[in-house]
């Protein structure tokens, strides 16, 4: 079973990477670039087909290992 | 306008770090995860209202900077 994780950063912290993103798309001349917010996401190829217990585990992992959580929101679409 | 960048690794091309993150997410007691391939996301706000002058710029964006396009796909998503 394939699922999608992406973690993004929580509304008010300072993202300097995406700030790094928007100075040089702009000395590149891509015009329009407003803000530029940079965030992570992970395929994951789950065993089993049970997309409940599958879910449940990919919380884990997200509390555990893949997002700060903090700073950063995850979201898990199956 | 907001939209959406989703750069993931081309099939075929290892992920060290995506293997790293197994590792950890198994010895972190997380069952059932059989592959995670890690990639980037950005989140962008884009000036002015037009939908396709937005992906054209949106598409430029990746090619020149935020996609390395011989290792890399890059989906735009408005």
């Amino acid at each position: 079973m394939k699922a999608r994780v992406v973690v993004t950063l929580k509304n008010g912290v300072l993202d300097p990477q995406g700030k790094a993103i928007e100075g040089a798309l702009n000395s590149l001349g891509v015009e329009g670039v407003a803000s530029v917010r940079q965030g992570k996401v992970f395929d994951v190829e789950m065993a089993g087909a049970d997309p409940a217990a599958a879910k449940a585990q990919l919380t884990a992992a997200c509390e555990k290992l893949l997002a700060n959580t903090v700073i950063e929101n995850y979201q898990i679409d199956l």
